[in-house]
């Protein structure tokens, strides 16, 4: 393990009241000597007691470059389980810079992306289905994705594999006896009770790779496409859901508009849309391609927000709904019909009998007068099958771990047919014992350096 | 003053590896012994050792938000003078909003940008003028920006005005004392020392204010525009100068694009880059109108830098000099010939005549291929006569203080003349202590519930 002495911005990038530079590693206490000069006393870090606080000003040279306040950590009792000093210094970027230049001239180097994490894994702080936890936490953006993270990060998921391959293990061994014995023709393992414990197991296995599909909605949001011809209202509704959620972030954090632009979390789930054009009635063939696109783009969905001019409904309207609604299963499809307020109940009477297949969720609203949004999020919501998470619920999220599932969920299914085949105790060891290798890279007790590369590469600096 | 607990994210907005969220006021303590639980240990806040950090868990209701360190400051050992807590959590924007949330439903408020800074004002840690540098340090973007924040924050321009203040109390009171005896007629104050006396005064205070320029320079950085017609080069050498600040800041921060779009650093001064359309020579009335714009932006800069494009020099030039040339007297004008590689030693020798008039600095560079690029950074750092500046110059850079100097002058001149004309001491004691009440708007001494709404609305929030 490199043993440099890492540093970096953990705060977020930019200009703010306040930042925090982390320092990890067993120089941290020595380099922060260098550069610190208490108000007070002048003990170094080392003596210094942990968990405690140092106000002072950092200099560079003879020039005061700032005021600081120094928290001390000290290894083991540290994120990274290394000595660790944290410098919360004046949140500009010239100062932030600075003092980053100044520890890097005195020994640092600075901290590729997850490498705090990264430290924390491999000096045994943390196995790494939770190190990658805390890159999902910092990513969380609503209460269920949160929640998963938190659950994930405090070891549920670790603690549900673990039990998987200490099973998997005691099976193992009784088997890898009989082979010691193996002259002998001894069965130590009942065959019928391996059964048991195997097809137990295997539907273990599956429930994790299953709850992928939720996990993966709650993480990265539920695709939601909205379709329609030209001025069907699709922009205004848009608007409406998207301003909604940029207010509320907006009061508390000033511009995020660039990370929400098009998601929003109603109740606690993000919904992700997928932009279409128009859908024009033309023979124009840029135009059609244009269609075709925003019909590939429902293929993306899972919910499909279709939204009718209930002004301008034609049989052209059965004719789209004879493309749409095939394209549409397997989906949530919400019928939108829009403009509620410029037609007459004998109208609406007749919208009611339009394609109603039973499948779609049908809805009367106007976009511009706000008329039964709310109503249309519940249903996005309702369509959303997301079930209620509970804190301690285990739920896949990353589909390394989900990759790893699968492979480890077909050396189970072999394991199984091995012992309805009698296969022999050599080969059944050999399936089951890859069956705990897949389980142990999720938790990196199995690990390459490949592997812990390319998961702490998409960290954060600084985390 | 306003007793209620605030609360606010002090670190930069984002999403990051960590952020700080920092609470001020009465109930600091006890409203985060409500939300928070330590891992070891169940001491409220109020008994904490102060200038230390626990680490535990933050609820919300039933279930854990986050894992979080928690650093305690006690009155008056704080930055705003109050009981003060830090809650570092992790950098998930949800997580941020979800414990300011926790905050203000436990009775915290919301602080108002600057209100920590504006705090610690009011509670006597430091004086308006350095309250005021807290938030240039945080905006500061150079060397010289930060170094004058430093100054300034540190109390360096404080003291100044304090000794300038204390001078004209003596100075006061010795007229003043004269009033009470003034049946008598009697003169306690020398007048000719008094002259000497107001002489220095008024010296300090002019120096101070003119000033101002550099710290204006200096704090929002040198106008430079370059213009020279479409084709000179004008955006090689602007992408040149720019890309290469942008590297270095990239290095470190990812994005900072926006902010630097348009100004770049050298040798630790700023220059902002005014962007103008190229001249072209032509008879249409709307070009027209984009010289006349170009000219009036020549107005705007205190550096101009004139390319000219040495493949295409025609008597045109001469003409387009007879118009340019008037509009630079007071600026720093730099020639630079561009495309030297392009035309051979004669010619270069024909251009060195060229409009000569000494007072225009001239360069032969090559934009494209980088030639002589340094030397014309050079040139900017020549042209932008700023002097050094060492860390306890007293520079004025806000244009409050400038204008409280500007008013202060105004008054000390008019007790010079009232000294020369005998004016009674009446007049003379309140022409001083107007002169007395601009210097203590500047440290806030003197101020108004406006006044400071003015100053701290500028800040940002959490600090």
């Amino acid at each position: 393990m490199d043993k440099n002495t890492i540093c970096a911005i953990s705060t977020p990038p930019g200009q703010g009241g306040v930042a925090i530079i982390r320092i990890s590693g067993c120089d941290a206490f020595a380099i922060t000597d260098k550069i610190f000069t208490p108000f007070k006393g002048k003990i170094s870090f080392a003596e210094q007691n942990p968990y405690s606080i140092r106000l002072g000003k950092i200099y560079n040279g003879d020039e005061i470059l700032d005021e600081v306040l120094v928290s001390v950590f000290r290894a083991p009792h540290s994120f990274t389980g290394e000595d660790t000093i944290e410098i919360t210094c004046h949140g500009s970027l010239y100062i932030q810079q600075e003092i980053l230049k100044l520890l890097l001239k005195n020994g640092c180097r600075l901290a590729s992306p997850g490498e705090f994490t990264q430290r924390a894994f491999l000096n045994g702080k943390m196995d790494l289905s939770q190190a990658e936890a805390v890159a999902d936490l910092i990513a969380s953006d609503s209460a269920s994705s949160h929640r998963l993270a938190m659950s994930q990060m405090r070891g549920n998921f670790s603690n549900e594999l673990q039990m998987l391959r200490s099973q998997l293990l005691d099976f193992v061994s009784l088997i890898e006896l009989e082979l010691d014995f193996n002259e002998e023709d001894v069965e130590f393992a009942d065959r019928s009770q391996l059964q048991e414990l195997s097809d137990n197991i295997e539907r273990l296995i599956k429930k994790l790779a299953d709850s992928f599909s939720v996990g993966n909605a709650v993480k990265n949001g539920i695709p939601v496409v909205i379709i329609g011809e030209t001025n069907a209202g699709k922009s205004t509704l848009l608007n409406f859901l998207l301003q909604e959620e940029k207010a509320i972030v907006s009061d508390i954090h000033g511009t995020t508009r660039d990370v929400i632009e098009d998601t929003i979390n109603i109740g606690g789930i993000i919904f992700r849309f997928i932009d279409t054009a128009g859908i024009r009635d033309t023979q124009d063939e840029i135009e059609t391609l244009g269609i075709e696109r925003t019909f590939q783009k429902i293929k993306q969905a899972s919910v499909v927000i279709w939204m009718i001019d209930t002004t301008q409904v034609s049989e052209k309207i059965e004719k789209l709904a004879e493309q749409i609604i095939p394209l549409t299963e397997n989906k949530q499809l919400i019928i939108a019909f829009n403009k509620i307020d410029k037609i007459s109940p004998e109208e609406q009477s007749i919208l009611d009998q339009l394609f109603d297949d039973g499948n779609a969720k049908r809805i009367y609203i106007s976009a511009k007068h706000k008329t039964n949004l709310e109503q249309l999020e519940k249903l996005l919501l309702e369509a959303s099958h997301i079930p209620e998470i509970g804190q301690n619920d285990v739920i896949v999220t990353n589909i390394r771990h989900y990759e790893a599932l699968i492979k480890a969920h077909d050396a189970i299914l072999r394991v199984i047919d091995g012992l309805r085949s009698n296969l022999s105790g050599e080969f059944l060891s050999q399936d089951i014992r890859e069956c705990m290798h897949y389980l142990g890279e999720i938790t990196g007790e199995i690990s390459t350096d490949e592997v812990l590369g390319n998961i702490f590469r998409k960290f954060c600096i600084g985390k």
